[in-house]
């Protein structure tokens, strides 16, 4: 169903309103219950994984390429000064897309279903970065990770910038939040994962050298602070990648928190040998 | 030596003009021969690692911090509103310097400078984004590699962004940039290095299985594009980071560039056995 709209001020487009401020869209996408996809492939990916389409912002050069997946969802096309007057950015592909967020599981249902054999989970705490969680999440999904826990605080994985530096990863790897960060690493263990806590703390075993399990659950930090002193002591093992004794004498004294994940799913989350 | 500056269009602040504009920058800064250093920390290594300020731009409320390192350089002091309107962005520790660029290198002189010994090298080929040159410069340094070659279109290590990203990477590292792209790889196995072009594509040899040297040159490709086809021709041999195949049929089909040096690097880069 097409509407087009000529007031950049109609509130029929108030699901995309200031788009470059995080803190208003954070509170206006989670009282809706929704979330934007960018870009045609996204959009698509976001459809296909099951997410309801509330409606969808694009011009009139771009509505053919999305046609097949739009069903009955409703369409504003504007203008490409009402498009990028709205955004504030320059539109990936020219179409933004409203969509219904579905209930997350809870970390006990999300374990639960991840039944049997050698299991890999990655575990972010309190990310602020929205890129490095979408980052995270594509490597992630690449790397062959069974799921992602987010700390209670952790940055959203629906975010729009998360969303579109994962490729659309986040919709294909099954996720949850704690709700009790306190007695997260507990849940865990419980549920039969052996927790390793990622640091850059080259007095910590060598990512090689880690004791291997079935399940495995990879405990990552934030850039500033990296892991809290609770779960590193929580954590049954720290687990550091080897870094260059000179860079470190020159200030690189950590690796992004994006290629640590990747070196460490790489090396660490194939399965254990029978 | 201080100077207090209350007009926004002064023409002391030239250097610091426009500064979220990507392509207006690139060519002041060639033009004058400048860069752009963040921040406290991001100052102070420029400056430990011998590059000299043209000037500092601050606030009053920065200004102790950095006292030490200035010597007699020129400090232009702004208010907080000149600050931000300047810079169009939160500036990072309130302080922003307009540093001298040195002479590179040519490829030839910083190849004969790797003398003896096992040598690794990342060759960047007209990647554009400068968030990810900058993350690759901080996971090089941080996993031991001895130097980066870029291809003569690829993005520059001493814009802002990657400055900021690498941590300051991008002066401890030493680097080049080809200015014969086709026979860029030429150059390179003459000086010695078996080059190991990086691909998503399955079908390549396993990074844990490719032929180890004591000299290799790792060839990292852009997100869009990859490598060109001249140089994955060109290469000794094509090396793949083995993916989850269900990711893939979910259209997660390669790692994001960052993500991948940092495996490459730490899984092929450690000297060969002797
Ligand atoms: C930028 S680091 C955090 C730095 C922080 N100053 C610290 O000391 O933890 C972000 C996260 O990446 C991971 N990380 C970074 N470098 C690592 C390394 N060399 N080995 C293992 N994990 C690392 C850790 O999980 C860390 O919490
Ligand atoms: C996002 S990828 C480029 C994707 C591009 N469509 C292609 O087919 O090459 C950017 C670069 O990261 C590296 N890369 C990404 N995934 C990789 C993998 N699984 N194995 C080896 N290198 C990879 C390659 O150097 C590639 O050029």
């Amino acid at each position: 169903m097409l509407e087009y709209v000529t007031d950049p001020g109609d509130p029929r487009l108030s699901d995309y309103t200031r788009l470059r401020d995080v803190e208003l869209r954070k509170s206006l996408e989670a009282e809706r219950g929704l979330f934007l996809a960018e870009g045609e492939k996204v959009i698509r990916r976001a459809v296909g994984a099951g997410y309801p389409i509330r409606s969808v912002l694009t011009t009139r050069r771009w509505l053919t390429s999305l046609q097949d997946v739009l069903g009955d969802a409703t369409v504003y096309v504007v203008s490409d000064e009402i498009m990028s007057g709205i955004a504030g950015f320059q539109v990936h592909r020219g179409a933004l897309a409203s969509m219904e967020r579905l209930p997350l599981p809870s970390v006990e249902t999300l374990l639960k279903g991840l039944k049997g054999g050698p299991r890999r989970l990655l575990v972010l705490e309190d990310l602020v970065d929205h890129s490095n969680v979408g980052a995270i999440f594509r490597s992630a999904a690449a790397l062959g990770v069974d799921a992602v826990v987010l700390s209670p605080r952790c940055a959203d994985p629906l975010y729009r910038r998360a969303v579109k530096v994962s490729m659309g990863a986040v919709f294909s790897i099954p996720y949850a939040r704690m709700d009790d960060w306190f007695r997260g690493l507990e849940q865990l263990r419980e549920a039969g994962f052996r927790t390793l806590a990622l640091t850059p703390d080259q007095s910590a075993t060598p990512l090689e050298a880690a004791a291997r399990s079935e399940r495995v659950a990879l405990l990552l930090g934030a850039e500033g602070d990296g892991l809290s002193s609770h779960w590193l002591e929580e954590a049954d093992e720290a687990v550091c990648i080897p870094m260059s004794a000179s860079a470190m004498a020159a200030g690189v004294d950590s690796l992004n928190v994006v290629a640590a994940a990747a070196i460490a799913c790489h090396g660490l989350m194939r399965p254990a040998a029978p």
